[in-house]
């Protein structure tokens, strides 16, 4: 009987694959991986290869959705198949999962860390503190949602934190960057004027979470907007009521305004 | 100059442990822990030393929050301070990665697997559609908190699923189990009588994730309060509304009744 073994690498470089995770990667015949619904910025497949010390049959987005190769090969044997984050945030990899299940192959997860819960760490956030999470996507011709924009002004009525993960462009593998995004939302506050975007509403921003040099930042709109975070990944956190410790996190570990641990206390 | 490495160990039996943290490991003088905010429950000390390869100094609460012990270790060398999950999921962490700061020691973060994100995946549910996170407690004599009903009925009106954490009671080494928190949740339906958790609300049980054999179920709370999930630790999802997709992921990985996907459809 076969076995498919979804792995989550993690954060930036693939280096937060866990042990159970590289022990797994040991034992199989197969291993595949996709990288278009979530991409590792900091590494490239060579160096993946080595520091998983396997070699990688990277999917292509037809054939993750189709399974067939995927399937068939767990069918006769042991097979990973790795994806940035933990495994199961792509819906396609729950999907894919369901379709071993009803073909009688035994399925197993393995954890890795999420930029969901990465992000509010690396702010000294708290965590039961967020709602929602939004995605700020890239509008396209006949296409450009703007349920993200409402989402975080329900969150911020609530009082809540919004982590704001930015759009992946993977035919034209381009991540969306902090600043894209903030422009979007700024356009949409022109129109909809409900006060999620001002001048002063703190915007904090990481950049590369799981990296050596995580950008975290935090700061007003009006400042925030024009710095430079480095390369991607990004990722935007919004914050609602701050709790006195979270303000003095965001200063003293993303240099916001001393001000703002005034405001909540 | 020193240097505070904070490292999670994700869920279960520290098998979850980064390749990177297990190299931060090697590279640090002292190695401690905490277990008081989030235990470990499918492994024991002599195990997880020999698992991470080092020796390792568990701290009481007073020493975690009084903090001298890790900050002095820290000024002299390279210091890793580890817990399960991610490693920020606590405050009293963050303060001590603030006032390591402030001593001018540097401080790292390296992400572990969270349940927070364990719990959805293992379920197939989708993880932006979660809304704000809840505790149920151990009711005290003097302090029984019931906001986490509240914070679930007002995730229910937005359609959004809850994430429900249950309580550690770290000085009698206790871990309420998902029918402890059901009967609670129950008790506070009885009085307040939002339609929070009625006999046909679909529950969700994940226990021991990160495990090699997670219970992951789902079912009417009439069925689930009766079930035994095995030993904690365990955590709950109260879905709100279903898609489709989400429907037969229940299903399919957790056993809910088929009817639910029609309801979805």
């Amino acid at each position: 009987v076969g076995e498919l073994i979804f792995i989550g690498l993690g954060l930036h470089d693939g280096t937060d694959i866990s042990l159970k995770g590289l022990n797994a990667i040991k034992k199989s015949n197969d291993v595949f991986a996709e990288f278009y619904t979530a991409k590792l910025t900091g590494t490239d497949m060579k160096t993946l290869e080595k520091v998983l010390g396997t070699s990688i049959w990277v999917l292509t987005r037809k054939e993750v959705e189709e399974g067939t190769i995927v399937l068939e090969a767990a069918q006769k044997g042991r097979v990973a198949f790795l994806c940035a984050g933990d495994p199961m945030f792509a819906t396609t990899h729950v999907d894919l999962m369901l379709r071993a299940r009803h073909n009688s192959i035994r399925t197993v997860i393995i954890h890795g860390p999420s930029i969901s819960t990465s992000a509010p760490s690396l702010l000294g956030l708290q965590h039961y503190k967020f709602g929602r999470t939004v995605t700020v996507v890239f509008p396209k011709e006949n296409y450009a949602p703007e349920s993200y924009y409402d989402q975080v002004a329900e969150n911020m009525k609530a009082g809540l934190h919004t982590l704001v993960l930015l759009d992946i462009d993977a035919d034209h593998d381009r991540l969306m960057t902090a600043n894209e995004a903030m422009k979007l939302l700024e356009d949409i506050e022109k129109r909809n004027k409900m006060g999620v975007i001002k001048d002063d509403t703190i915007i904090c921003v990481v950049g590369r979470a799981g990296s050596d040099d995580p950008t975290v930042r935090a700061g007003y709109f009006k400042d925030m907007k024009k710095e430079d975070f480095g390369p991607p990944h990004h990722s935007i956190v919004i914050p609602g009521k701050l709790h006195f410790m979270e303000a003095e996190a965001l200063v003293g570990l993303a240099g916001a305004p001393k001000k703002i641990i005034d405001m909540a206390k």
